[in-house]
This record gives C-alpha cells, structure tokens and sequence, in this order.
C-alpha cells in the first residue's frame, strides 16, 4: 500500500523529504534559461496530481528507462512554487510489478467491486427471458470483458469518471430501472435491465485507463456506442437461436441511450424501454455530478450558502444544497 | 346515465333515430346556399366529438336559449356525408340539472377517484416534516380547491387530458418520486414529494372544463407555473411559522419543474429535488402519451409490425410497441 | 413489357376502357354512405401512382387472394373525379412470377446497370491498397449483395429514389471523389473511395423496395448507417491479415459520413477523407434534387422565369435554372 | 467625505503612504511559501477594486473582528505588482457608523435620485387610471420599498449597474413610453406607464448591495420575475376594488417582460403594451451599455476609428462610436 | 371609381348579375370531367379575391388577348360554390387605360399619400447635415424613384402590404426616430433620421406590384437590402464631396437593419443609430401586424374576450386586444 | 532579403546579439514599478511574431518617429523570459523604403505568385461566354485591383492567412470547379469559374494587410460580400451591353457564397453554381486549415497517433492525419 498521497503534501512543510510511488501522466523534455536540459513529469495518485522537476536528468540515480504510463517510486522534496506545490525529484525508478496497487494510483469507486458484481450476477439470474440471460452470462463468462467490465470507469472526467464507475453507474441504474419496470405495465423489465448492463459496455474500448483515463484512437473515431452494439450484436451472432427482434430491440437501446441525435445517438428511443433507459442513465448521470460537486464544497469549506461552481454537465448552472442549507445553524 | 356514446354512432345504420345527452362545444350560425339560416353544432361526450346540423332553427322543438358549455337533450338521426358521421337533429332541449353526470360528458380518468385521493391523502400523512405537511393539510383543507385539485385535467391534449388527469398524474408521480427518494440519500424525501404534489397545481385555474378542455384568459396570460406559485406562496403566508428557507426551495420547484427556460420556467432547476422532479415529470407524461397512442393503434387495427403516428410530444418520433411486437404470431 | 403507364392516364378520354399490370400498394376495405362494402386500392407503376375503386368486391372476377406488394393485373375505365383520374376496375387478378418486370412497376435508374456496375469494378481493380481491394472484392463476391447493391434505391424519397439509385450515386461520387483525391495531396485516394463505395450500404436492408419504397423495422431502428457499419466489420474480421487502423478508418468513413450528429452520424468526421465524403454525399444528393425539380418544373409547364416549389432537402428553398433562364427567349 | 479613491492609486508613487476608507468585498486566510498565515483582502470603493495584504494580522493595530461587508479604515503604502497596483495594509480598523457615505463606497448614478424620484412622482399623478394610480401610490407609501427602489441596481453587472440603476433605467423608460403610446393609439398609456415602472420591482429582492452587487438565494432560485409578481400582486389583493382584469393584465406585463421564454420570461408578450415594454427595456439596456463602453474607451485612451472591445450583451459585437469618429480631426 | 368591390359579393343573391372591373391575378387552362376546355380565373379589387369561371371561352363575348396583371371589365353572375363565392362570366373585356384607378384594384393606404410625402419633405428640410440633406434630395428628384417609393408596398404579405405601404411604414418611423434621437445625446439625429427614410428603399425594384405583390426575379436572387445599398451607393458617389465616412455609415445602417444575420443581414448594427433604427423598425412593424389582426378579429366578430388567433410574424403567439377587453361589457 | 527570422531565435543562446529587421506589430507606453518609462513592441515577420523591451526610450540611438506598421531595423539580444524568447533593444531605427521585401515581413503563400496570376488569365482565356470573359478582363485591367488581389490574404486568421492567399485559394477552387463543372450538364461553365473568381474580391477592401492582417472600418462595417458586389456591379455597369439576367446571376454568386445567412450571406444560394461554389469554398477553405494544422502538429513534434488540437473553423473538432498514422512504425 501507497503511504504517502498527493492530497497530503499541500501540508507537508518547505523542504520535506519524501518517498512514493506514483504514476507517469506526462514526461516532457525541457530546457532552462541557460540552457541546460531538465525533465517536467506530471505524477499522479489516486488523490490527484503533483508536478515533478528532474534537475539533473544524467544523475544515475534517475532512471533512463521510464515513460508515461509507467508506475515509479521517487525520492525527493516538496516546494512551494506560488500557490502550488512542487516535486524536485532526486531519485527514479520504475516500479516493480506488484510492489503498488492500481487502485492506489489512480481514483476507484468507494464500493466493494466484489460486492457490485455479485449484485449484477443476481439481477441477471433473476431474468425470465431465457435469450437476454443467456446474452449476458455468454457476455460475461469471457474473463477479459468481465475485468474490464469491473474496471472501467464511466466517463473520462463527468460522472463516474473513476476505475470501477461504470460497475457503479449500472448498479445504481438496475435499483432504478426495477422500480421503474415494475410501475409500467408496459415495460419489459428484461429487455429495459438488458439495456441497463449493456448500454455502456462499449466504453471498455473507447476509454484507456492505464495512465489517466483517456480515449483511444479507435474511441475518438468510433465512439462506445458503435463498440458496444458490435460487441454485443456479435455475441448474439454466436448464440444459436437469438431471436431477430430481441436482437434488434437490444441493438435499438445501445444505439439510441444517449436520447438525442446531437449527443451522438444516431438514432432516437423509439421503444418505452429505450426511452426509459435514456432518463434513468441521464438522471443517475447529473445526480451523481452534483454529489460530487457538493462534496468538493464542503472539502473546500464553502460555506453552506454558497451556490456550487457552475457544474459543466448541467449547462453551467450553479446548484443549491438543499440539506446541507437547510440544517445550516441547526447543528 | 348516458345510453348513447358517440364513439358507437359510427355503427349506426343510415338514418337510425337517436336521443341522447351532449355537451354543446361549438354553436355557429349559418347560411345555406340558398341563403337559409342553419345551425352548425358540435357535440361532445367523454367518447368523442359529432358535428349536429339543426335545418330549421325556428322549429319550435328547437330551444332557442341554449348556448356552448350547456348540456343539451338531442333528438335526431345519423347520416354518412363522406367518410364523416353527422347527425341531423328535430328536436333539442336544455337538460336538467342532475339529468346527467358531468363524467359523462367529458373524458375522464379509468382509476376511482376517491381510491387515488386517499393514497394522496396517506403519502402526506407519512411525512415527517412538520411544516411541509401542514402546508399541504391547510391547502387541501379548502374544500373548493380539493374539489378542483381532484378534477382537473393534467393538460390540455398533450398528456392525462381527462378529468382527473392531474390527480392521476400526480399519485404516479408519488410512487416512482418515493422510489427515487430512497434511491438517492442526497434527497429530501418530504420536500421532492411535496414538489410532485404543487408543481402543476395551478393548472386548477389555467385550463377551464367546463365545455371541453380550454386555457382560461387568466391562464394564458399568466400560466399555471405563476398561478400555482403565488396560491402556494399565499397558503405559507397564512401558516404562521413557515420556515422562509423551505418557503424559497418549494416555490422554487414550481417555477423550475419544466426544467427548461424555453418549456416556460422562468428557473432551472438548482437543488436536486427539483432536478428528480422535472426528470419524473417528463418522464410520466411521455409514458403516458406512449400508451394513450400504443392503446390508439390498436383501436385503429393497425398490425403490430407498424410504427405509431408522429407523436407531438416525442417530438414528432414514431414508436413501437415492444410487447405486441414481440408477442406477434405467439398468440 | 407494360404497355400502359399511369403517367398516360390523364389523356385517357372519359370512361376509356384500360388493362395493365400494377402494383398493389395500399389495399384498404370500405363501406359506402348506404353501407355497402368496396375496396380502396393505390396502384403504382414506375411512372405514378393511381387511386382505384372496387365497387363490388365479391364480383367472381375479382380475385380475393392478393394483398399489398403482390402485381396485379387490372381491367377497367378511367373516370375524373375533381381534378384527379380514378380507376374503376372491373376485373383483378395476381400476375403471373414472370408476366412483368419489377423495373416497370417501380421507378428505376435512366442508367444501364450493368454499365454502372463495370465502372465500380473497374476503380476498385485500380486500387493499389491491396487491403481495401480485399475488402471490396469480398464482398461483392457475395452475390446476393451485389445484387441488392445493384437493385437498392439512395433513399425513400429526398434524391435518387429510384431502383438504381445507390448504384448511380456511388458512381457520380466515384468520378468526384477521384479529381478531389487527385487535387489535395493529403488525402487517401484508396481510402476515400472505399468510403464512397460504402457508405450507404447499410441501405440495402434499411429500406424495403418490394412494395414502394419504405422502411424496414429493423432499418427504421437501427438505421443504414450502424446496419453498414455492421456488414462491414464483419467482412473485415473474416479477411485474416486486414489492419486494425485501416479497419477503425473505415468504419469511421461509414459512421460520420453525414456529416452532423443531428443527422444521425454518431461521429463527426475526423479525417481528411471522411470531411470530403460527406461534402461530396451532400452535394451530389442536392444537385441530383435540383435536376428533379428543374425536370418537373419543365413537365408542369412552369414558365422559365418562374422559381421552383419549395425544395425540401434544400431547406424549402426555391431554385432557378440558370441555363433555362438565360436561353429564355433566344430558342 | 472619502478622499482617496481606488481610481487615483495608480498614479501613486511606490510606497506611498495612503489612508482611507474601504469596502471590504473579499476575506481570505492564506499561508505563505514559508507557511506564514497573512490576511489577502479585495477592498472597493465607488471608483474601483484593489487587492490589499495584511502580512502581520497578529498586529494589535489590525482589528480582529471586520468580516466581508464591513466597511474599513485603512493605513499602509501602494506598490506595484506586474501591472497591477497592490496595497500593503499596516493598520486597520472597523469604520463607525455614519464615518463615510455608501455612495462613495458602491458605483452610483450620476443623476441627482431625489429630482429622479420626484419625475416617478409626477408620472404617477398623470395617470387618469384611478386603479392603476392607487396601485402605485399604495406601493410606494411603503417607505422600506421606496428606499429600496431608490437605492436598487438595475444588475449585477450588465447595464446600470451602480446604485440608483434601477430607478434611473424606469426613468429613462418612462419618457420613451410615454412618446411611443402617443404615438399608437391601439396603446393603453397608463398600463404601459405601470408596467415600465413595476417590471423590474423584484430587483429590490433579487439583487444585495451590501458588499458589492450580487444574488441573494432567494433571488437565485426565485427571480426577480417572480419576486416582483408576487410583490405586485399582494398589493393588488389589498385594494378593495382592483379589478381583476387589470389584473391579470399587470402581473402579465412583468411575466413577459424579458420577450423570450429562454430569457426567464414564463409567458411571451400578448398584449401590446407587454411587447412595447420589452421593446423598449431592451433598447434602453442596450443603449445604456453601448454608452458605458464608449466612455470606456475615451477613458482608456482608445483611438476613434478602433472598435470597442466585445460587449457582452450585445452578443460579444464590437461597436463604433459614431459621431466621434465622424469629429476625428475636426476639432 | 368602381362601383362593386370583392368584399361585398358574399351578400349577393344567388345568381344577380353583376358588372365591374377587376384586375387578373391568376388564368389558367383547364377541362371537364367531359373534356370541354374552360378558364379559371383568380380576380382581384383592393378588398379581396374571388374565383372566377368562364364556361365558355369561345364565346366572341370573351376577350382572347387578356393575360394576367390586366384590368378587366366583366359581366356575370355570383353563385355559392361550398362555402365560397363563385363567379361565372358571360361577358369580359380588357379595360381602358383609365377607366378605373389602380388604387381600386390593390390594397392601398387608408393614409393621404400627399400628405405623407409632404411629412416626409419637411422631415428631410430640418437636417442640419448639409450632405444627407443632399443626398436625399438627390435621390426623390428624380421622379420615377419617387414616384415608386410612394407606391411601393412595405412588405409582401407580413405588414403594411398594401399600395403607400413603404411610405406609411416609414413616416410612422421618423416620428418615433425623432423622439428617441431626442432621448439619447449619443444619437446622431439625421444619420438616424436617413436610415430610417432609406432603409427599405429597395423593396421598389424587390417587389412587383402589378398584378398583386411578388417578388421579381432580381429581388428573390438579391434582396432589397443589396438592392437599396447599391442605389444609394451610386447616388453618393454622384454627389462630389460626399464624405467618404457617412457613406460607410449610411451604407451599414442598410445594410443592418434586419437586426440578425439569420434575417438576412449581413452585418449586424455596429453604431447605435443602426440599432436603434432596427429596434423601431421591428416594433413598428409588429404593432402594424397587431392593428391588422385585431380589425380582422373585429371584422370577424370575434368576441372581446377569445385570443387572436396565431400570428405569423409575432412566432404564432396569439394576442389579446386589451382596450377592447377592458371595455367590454362597460359600453 | 532578411538574414535572421524570429522562428529562429528560439535557439539562440542567452544573451547572444543579433541585429535584423521587423514589422511594428504594436507600439505601447509603459512604466516599470518604479516609474520609469519603457517602450513595449510586438515585432514581426513572417516566421512569428517577439516581445521587444526598449528600456531606455530616451536613448539618441533609439528613433522616435515610428509607429505601428512600420518596419523598422533593430539591434538588440535574446533573453529568455519564463518559457518565452523576449528581444532587448539597444538600437532602433526606421527601415529605408526598399531595404526589405514585403513578403518577408508577413507570412507569405508557398506558391510562385506570378504563375499563379497566369493560371488565372489562362482560366479566363478559356470561357465562351464572352460577358464573363469582358467583365474579368476588364476587372483586372485596372492594375492597382489586380495587385491588390494578387496580394490580399484569403482571410484574417482562418485559412490561407498569408499573402497572396486569396490567389492561392482561388486557383484551387478553380481547378475544383472545372472538374465540377464537367461532371453536371447542368452547370454552366462560365457563370461558376466567374464566381470563384469573384467571390471574395471584397477583401481587397475587407482587409489590410499593412501591419499583420487587420479589418478596415469599412470592412467591419460592409464586409467583403458587400465591397465585392458594389466593385463587381459597378465594372459591370461600365460595359455597354452587359446582358441584366447575367449581371443578377454573378451578382447572386457573390451574396450567397457563405451558404448560410447566419454566416453573413443576406440570400441562399437559389441556383445551382451558387450551391456548387459554397460548397468548394467551404471544402477548399476547410482543407487548407486541415493542412495547416497537421503541418503545425509535425512541427511540434507530436506523435502520429495523437489527435489535433480543436481546430476552431471545424468546430473544435481534432482530427487524425491519416497517412501519417497509417505508415508509422513502417519507416
């Protein structure tokens, strides 16, 4: 386990020597005034990210052999550089294999992804339709999609956007999506909690979190809703008797969760059980940004009546924390 | 009680006589071609609409004082003109006061009115906010705007456009709101229950029922948004200890509960309640308008495999009804 | 071969007897003003459509097996009604498999086929990728496809509808396409072309040309674009060395070649290619709009200084033909 | 009297030593590189904003006890900072009660408000409408609400925002009103008049001007819109004999007085009076902020034939001061 | 003058005959159901339309050589036809060149045109700039642009579409230019005052008000705004010493005046006599729109207290007469 | 010809002499913290543009008379100032008339103006239309407005930002529309290579290329689709038989070559060379920008498989170039 996080160098005194492990984010060649070449490392944790200055990158205490994307244990000291803190790194290297933790060095979800998952395997267990149960144990008995599946995160940096989001974001939206079947006759339960699991599943190739979550190429140019719907249109493709309609309501509630055309749905729900796969992944989406967006003001001491910062996924708007302001004084 | 519907004229055969009751919708006067004054009509019930022509207006069954928005006895007979039914009346009378019931005359909703008013009646008992439950015990302690509250539609044509429509909206509203309240525990429960129940309170005085479904002068001018957030700000006024922070979050989710400047709130929702409020909003009167058209397809006898009409409120988006789809040819 | 077009029928004399084959595309029961039943029909050949009316549907002669889609052949008397020709038809019956030619019963392309097919052969035999050559050859060894690619319509009813249509597009983009590539020096000449080739593929199962030219279920939610995307993967998994970069940009070509994401690509382009498809598929679909429009205007006897109608895919603008004006007055 | 203004201090010489009275708009705790807490304040007056440093706030001579909106007696010296001028304060005492004057501290407006307030007057008293008279009048006998109409800002940052703003913009509405009823006769003057002077009453609530301008809570969840309805409305409801469609009339005008459902306003206007009114408090706003940024310009020593800088309510443009361009090089 | 005008025809008798000149909107050649050729005509007055039918066009009562934009004298009988007037011709005849006045046959302004002209002199004889006072004297001397200018319709069918219209529009204008060039110093009085005369002064080349208002060919291709820019540009450039700066300004006061580039400007106003000429021009236009609908809804005998119905240039909002309202029920 | 280029300086060593020429990009007083006076310049070539510092104004060797625009002839050092190259000048005078060529103090285009020019006169040679040919003739015949065009950059900051780009972009755009023009037979030749050459013949007036690249008040206030139909229709004003169809056709181009009105073209384009021509302009101007902005990434050494920065003229999208990705790893 990592002992020493970035959080907690903002109060760590001028000169402090420390020692950590820590995750290459970028590497950048550089020069000084005189001309004397240094390197500039951005370092992350789970906790967040620090600059990093190499002074004297020939010292052969200094790795050579390291790049971004690497996991490396520093030595160094912490300096106050204008408001922000500083790393002036003297010795680097790459870390061993399994001397750290992913998920020590990069944000993952407060819950227990055992815990997650086996909740996800009884929702499954309990549909009546045997084509859509069998789609999803077939698509979860192959090992790497079902690790990714646990791994990924839900968005590169606006809800969720942390290892094991996306297993949170489904999870919370099977409690909704349940309620919700069961108050619509004429909902298909199966068929709208099949389109819970999958709607997202394309992300385990559009996002990359090895260093940071960031999209691949094959991401940027085809987005996770066509991986998705590929993915799982051949999955049914292998499946002997899926029927043909099933198999296009399915591909319909990938195709079209994101509601509207200028958000990258080429098509738009034209069936209830897309239509309310839309709201609900929508709904979780936007709460689960305000929860965020409340604690970091509370982190940040803003008193309780204060308005947030305008929040980006909801059209910049500023938001009110109802229970917070109301119990304001109280305590 | 009514014996003859509307909707079964078309059954009728050429020439048949009739007697019944109607509401009078539209009366005009006109000329025929050879310059004769006639009688235009439109009649309604909760079925449906007919065209009544009076060719002579100076009969003396004919009464003269009748006028739109009366409830009129007809006598006459069903004639086919193009594809339309119209019915030439010989005799006409005022009705009586109680000769027939209102819900007759109008659509009204499939539930029991009293059943739906005591679910809301216990869903308030079960707050456990003091003051929010006494705000809403004072309002619908006004037996004039209970009365009202029970019998208003929730909207002119769009969604829940029969009498009662609002209640019904409103106890579906309450069931998935308590769901989502459990949900998520950045919520208050009371206070997002109490945004379902005012949010479209003031359509009690936006839309007029007494002669079909029609905006008030009152409510187009002003909208049920402001109608409804100065009744429920003038029945905190009276409360003597209305706590003035819970005063500013209700009215604030009436004004913000079409969850877009350009849908007529002159807010955006800014605390999370109001934000799950316009998402169930949405999303109730959507699945509404999907099965009022699904149930429309099927009256029509169109075959499963065939998309609805453009549906005005899905943006003029044509549907598949997903269970009948799927259950085509396994019956 | 027919010998009698729709398009003729309005010289028809009154009451002219007539006999010709049609295809059935809407077949509807109805009951006259004195209750009798008849048949409603709309018939189409590859020149117009006509309203035809069976008066007496049990007449011996009349067959009672046939349904929309089938080819029927008719015998009757033209009549006006209004200022429309009718059809009253007197005997039916289903033609026979090869009585007839489906090129006759629907609108289809001015260009020899099997030319426009020898001009895709021949640039796809000029490639120098030899991977994309493999791709295409591929698929268009499945004869099946080839023939649906050769029969296919470019839309329902904007530009090229018509039997033929996709052909004749890709063809005219095939000539654009290869000056662009030869123009800018950036750009993939092998790779852009493919893209043309392409990308409206997905159209040969989006619409259905049996009956007119409508969409199918699947095509109407899932839409050419994943429906090609899909086709096209496939084919690319199975050819065992196909690049996985040139695989994303393919797919990529197909995914964005509309351009705007509230056209329905879920992806806008991102390569030099792609931005040039989709300039080219525009244009060449409006220049094809503005020819049908200029050639209407000139049947309906529009004078040349007088606009078009309101041209839908060219936001109801009105058009000039240039040529036609300038010559004005000097044949 | 204050006698240095924040305006003057760049003129200063370094380390001059300066004395006078603030607006403290912003308190922060901070540490420096060396951990040492120091004070970083925004202090404002009429003319300005100026960021001051307290290195020592354990100087028995720096009070203890002033917090944001307090106003403040300050001795210390003005040093340059890059480009900025920065004041290092070395005494600092809360200010007595009456020891300076609020208009020195906050923007105000250069007319005399005691002459603006009497033209209100005398408007009023022209009105032949004894409702609408009695309305206003029992309005403004409140002296908590005159005060505050006096004092008001018309925004918080847009167009007259200083104080006095709000009366000032009504004033300069009211003379444009009255020629353009003149001039329709389809125009109800003293509606209009009403109108002009109650469309922005809500500001009163909506906007504090304690320290510096801003949103109350209540003004951001409700709106002034909203605000000033209600206030109206309960006015109205006090008269014994308002008539209701007056009524309706006046609540309608401040509803729609933004013109657009995306800029706040719940209803469009519909009746003319409502449209001449957004008309023309649009127009005034825009000509007040075009004139701001004129005098800017001039200030900043801008040639005449550049452009402005982009103004913000006028969509980013850029505007060209007419008759001082066309004077360039004549005086 | 014309003793029989359009409007009048629906009190007629059926069958009176009937006598009067008209002007030819529309002829076209048609036949029976029994192939018999006719004409069909679209006839005109300042009040109205009406259809006309000539059974016999062989008839030697029938003028052969009349076309469309021809006056014509003719002879018949009105009968009713559905809901509309009808009438049949026995006799027609092209009228003489001034046996009836143009103002007769088209909408014209119920305004005194001399008098609006001579408004519109004294208007121009108070500038103080020499040079625009030249350049409008320049331009009406030349008598065939002023007499178009006193003809010309303001718009095509949105407001102020009769004969005179543009002239009306643009004294209403100059009068309330002139107040607001009063209210605010930053205005240059004559600059306004000629944007406001010029503004629209190539609608006399973008219109055609011969045979009913259309637009010409060089209108539809290049606008009134082009049109009117290029005519004033090459009066200044007659003009010797016309200042190279106001040209530029006259010029960008045309040519913004649509206020938005989605209006068809293509400039949006960058001096303030630009915007505030746009601001009077739309408002002007409205409350024109707004007196036409509510004398249509009084002509219609609407009742006080239904809306208008959708007005087309105010986005389909449908408006309420609010004098009339008030007063209704105190007459 | 210039020996020392500002993209060059990065590598000069601190404090290293140099001695050069520049433009006068920006000429500013200012002080330092202690008051004193210094000059602040921005200096520019066609490489870039530096940050100079004249410390000591007063110095004799420093000239006092020049100005923004200028070029002036510096000698000075590099100093390194954060991560930026500044220039401290000990000398500085103004250039003498011919001492440095134009092209070396702006950005200039790569190609050989004078074959340009005369692909250009080719183009031209080769019509049939003896109009057009006579109109450009005779346009270009006036040597001052063919200089002006042979110089004139394509545009401020989006594409072909250099000198000589205008010429650059339309050679382009011709050779596009010749193989354009062969493709539909519906387009005449002539009329589309007029507009090509004619389209952005305003921004010889739009913009000024003296220092940097700048719009003149008359281009802010006209725009070059306003200046370039007033100096095309005047030349054709000046033949004496221009044919006015033809002269509204060209005239049509010019206005409506932005395709959109919201992009400042007061008409659509309503023919179909029009149509033809925004779209090569759009594409030709498109690809340059992507050119430009892939050169940009290979300068700053950028690896293959990252995407652009967003590039502003495609809406903030990022691109991928695709040859350059698909051969890394195989050099």
């Amino acid at each position: 386990m990592k002992d020493i996080y970035i959080a907690d160098l903002a109060n760590f005194n001028e000169g402090a020597l420390l020692n950590g492990f820590f995750l290459v984010l970028v590497k950048q060649q550089r020069t000084t005034k005189t001309n004397k070449p240094y390197l500039n490392l951005i370092l992350g944790d789970k906790t967040g990210q620090i600059e990093g200055r190499v002074w004297d990158p020939s010292d052969p205490r200094i790795a050579k052999d390291f790049d971004k994307g690497d996991v490396v244990k520093v030595r160094g000291s912490a300096s106050h550089f204008d408001d922000r803190v500083q790393m002036k790194i003297d010795q680097l290297r790459v870390a061993l294999p399994n001397e750290v933790e992913k998920s020590d060095l990069l944000p993952s979800t407060t819950y227990d992804v055992a815990e997650l998952w086996s909740q996800l395997v009884s929702v499954v267990a309990s549909f009546t339709n045997p084509d859509l149960k069998g789609l999803l144990s077939t698509l979860f008995d192959d090992p790497k999609l079902a690790q990714a599946f646990r791994e990924a995160p839900a968005a590169k940096g606006l809800h969720h956007a942390w290892l094991g989001g996306l297993l949170e974001h489904v999870i919370s939206l099977l409690t909704l999506g349940d309620s919700v079947a069961a108050h619509y006759p004429l909902l298909d339960r199966d068929l709208l909690l099949t389109g819970v699991i999958l709607h997202d599943i394309g992300k385990v190739r559009e996002l990359s979190w090895v260093s940071g979550f960031e999209y691949t190429i094959e991401g940027s140019l085809l987005g996770h809703i066509h991986i998705g719907s590929v993915l799982v249109e051949r999955a049914m493709d292998k499946l002997p008797d899926f029927p043909p309609k099933l198999k296009t309501l399915v591909l319909h509630m990938i195709l079209s969760h994101h509601g509207k055309l200028e958000f990258g749905s080429p098509k738009l729900p034209m069936i209830s059980e897309a239509l309310v796969l839309n709201f609900l992944d929508d709904l979780d989406a936007k709460m689960q940004a305000i929860t965020s967006e409340f604690d970091k003001c509370i982190r940040d001491g803003k008193p309780a009546d204060e308005l947030t910062g305008k929040v980006w996924s909801l059209d910049q708007r500023q938001l009110l924390n109802t229970k917070r302001w109301l119990n304001e004084g109280k305590e």
